[in-house]
């Protein structure tokens, strides 16, 4: 079921996102000993794959729904994604983000036609607002991950990965809130050749590989990471899919995201987001795992600040 | 003929070079009021179209002259294709380079097997190591630009992005020594449909539109741009074809320069160098010349160095 669900969800949001390209270095591999494929989400429309969730729940929604419009509280990818996707199909959007996020981040969720609303930030703050403009439009609130129809939506990114690429022996992805890596783990259980999910994450936020271990979520006591996409800790609906897909989680260093990072923009040419560059240190650091192997990566998106990178 | 040179030579260097792809993007084409097609050059091998007249330059040698190697002189881009190119064919490449040179141009010549002879930086100590280099070695001399082969490499940048989109109303790229401008305006002419060429270069180094203007080569006396590829005068045998060929020049400032990069970066996601954004920046600033035109633009390259950025 959740095979065919996936193609359905694919075939459902197919006109409204990029299939985006795969990209491979030599010197990148060289560099790693494995043979890698980039799948280019930063390259997708608003520079992330969030967008492939937020599109499918969307689509989702009854059309009575849909007039209503939806409601998010984030800060990040998640609010330009809901944002874009509802303008696509000309309907309203209402963002609650904190007050103290950053401009750019404001400006990019109002280009794309979002409604922002600004509360206190805290979580408390966030989720009373959106219950508030929740009853007082009608409107569906939509969750950054922990949702099923998400979760599908980012999986279409390993599912053309794997109709490209069809047999990737590893797929590896940054896990946040779970919602890219279980997508990842479902496309590859059901369409991969015995290809199996590894998840990547900073140390100093291994909320997922602690909950792997412990068997409950666990939480992040600080979120002191360069790679401000995966602070968030796992939800009700995506622990259970990653302990069940995931194989393992490869933690890694501040430094080594940097590394990561800088690779990818000097060698690939293209800008990526630190989170994004998570699973290639992930590779990096455990190479000799990875030899001759053929690793598919997820690059899960592009939104940077270019005034405040790390190098 | 030159039509036919072309395509010879595209065959010639085919299994050498990527086949780059051809970006757009919509907020873009909605901010210049213009159908651009970015033929993207800084994903080409060693990250710029110098990648293509080098290959041609050498592939037209005949087996004895390849055999004894190729020498230049450069601190840029060029200098980093001859080496690969030359390595490519398992040949040597002599390079050489002023002793100010950073460092990190000269790693990427090393990386790619090029020999590296240190001079004096002045462009007489620069010809006279370079013969003697041809002296003792027999290597052959190749110029980065003034030079036949090399003009029609350069061109089949632009062949391609007609094969893929034939009905381009313009073509840009930027003005150095004018390799590429030429080559771009040769494919144009033989491959477009009514398709014309249109230069780009900053007004800190405006010998191109001087020239054109006086009919004669003119020189830069200042090489205050930040567009570090385009600071060379014009070639006695580019300057002819530029001439015939090329409709006009359009000139941006320093600024405007670094606006179109760090919108090529941001919305594109794609990492492009200083003189690579010298045509989008000359389309913003003359956009009402290029209202609801097909424009396509060759964004020659995405060598740069991350720790220096403008922005």
């Amino acid at each position: 079921m959740e095979k065919d669900a996936l193609l359905q969800c694919h075939e459902k949001i197919r006109p409204y996102i990029h299939r985006t390209p795969v990209m491979t270095s030599r010197l990148l591999n060289e560099l790693s000993g494995a043979e890698l494929f980039f799948k280019c989400e930063n390259l997708q429309r608003m520079g992330a794959f969030k967008m492939r969730g937020a599109m499918h729940a969307i689509l989702n929604l009854s059309p009575d729904q849909q007039q209503r419009g939806v409601v998010t509280h984030s800060s990040g990818n998640f609010a330009q994604a809901i944002a874009l996707a509802a303008a696509s199909l000309g309907l309203p959007a209402y963002i609650v983000m904190p007050s103290n996020a950053p401009t750019v981040k404001k400006s990019a969720v109002e280009a794309y036609g979002g409604k922002i609303t600004e509360c206190t930030p805290t979580i408390q703050a966030r989720e009373a607002t959106a219950s508030q403009i929740q009853q007082e439009t009608g409107a569906t609130f939509l969750h950054p991950f922990d949702d099923h129809d998400v979760i599908l939506g980012q999986g279409t990114a390993a599912l053309e990965l794997l109709e490209d690429f069809p047999d990737l022996d590893y797929l590896l992805a940054p896990v946040g809130g779970g919602g890219l890596i279980s997508g990842t783990a479902l496309a590859a259980h059901f369409f991969g050749k015995n290809c199996q999910t590894i998840g990547a994450e900073p140390f100093a936020v291994d909320d997922a590989y602690r909950s792997l271990q412990s068997g409950k979520i666990e939480t992040n006591t600080t979120t002191e990471t360069i790679a401000d996409g995966l602070k968030t800790n796992l939800g009700e609906k995506t622990f259970p899919l990653i302990q069940q897909y995931v194989q393992k989680i490869i933690r890694v260093e501040e430094s080594e995201i940097v590394t990561a990072m800088r690779l990818i923009w000097e060698r690939m040419k293209i800008v990526v987001e630190p989170s994004g560059a998570v699973p290639f240190a992930a590779i990096l650091r455990a190479h000799p795992f990875f030899e001759k192997k053929k690793v598919g990566l997820i690059l899960s998106g592009g939104n940077v600040d270019l005034t405040r990178l790390p190098f």
